[in-house]
């Protein structure tokens, strides 16, 4: 059993590439990743799973196909599954992104932006 | 689907009770619920799910039969399933609990601090 505490502020110190996500943590087949973001990523679907993002510093837009949600730092959403969206930040945004281990994040999409679904941090 | 983020200040602006999980978000079968921690909750097991502890604001404490983990604001621990413990803190600790739909507060345990594990807020 690990046995201190994860800070997500130093866990997000030791990285700076945008769109690739980091796994801190893991509770049973779920994976809590970080990630930066900045500029706009590509539209895509998670066929078989709802996604969370939690904003912890700066702010971000979940774009769907008919409304765009804003999330501030301190706010969350779940992104329902076989939805397609696309994530969004003017400035530099620091989430979590919670879902089951496994999942690449640009889904089905086929993107230069796939990135390694497994990298801890 | 949902159109608005959650913000979690404003959710727990809503409730005051103790030891009283409010569900927030659902992920597939997993449950987001907040919660406000004062005093010394229970020794009680999860036997079949981790259990994940995020801290909104203040501290609080996991304990453990042969250690204690400090939890501060931005701060996050995995207890792992099948693994005794006991949550405290000293002053009220606002944090998100994250973990299996159904799963009892106070697990295996009989205990008057058992609360409902449905409450939507």
């Amino acid at each position: 059993m690990k046995t201190n505490a994860i800070n997500l502020t130093e866990k997000l110190a030791k990285f700076s590439e945008h769109w690739s996500p980091r796994v801190v943590a893991e509770m049973n087949d779920y994976q809590f990743k970080l990630v930066k973001l900045q500029g706009e990523f590509v539209w895509h679907t998670h066929r078989d799973t709802d996604e969370v993002f939690l904003v912890v510093q700066g702010e971000m837009e979940i774009g769907f196909r008919d409304r765009d949600v804003i999330l501030k730092a301190g706010e969350m959403f779940v992104v329902p599954k076989g939805v397609e969206h696309i994530t969004r930040a003017k400035a530099e945004c620091h989430a979590m992104i919670i879902e089951p281990r496994g999942v690449i994040n640009t889904g089905e999409a086929d993107s230069k932006l796939t990135a390694n679904n497994d990298l801890w941090i």
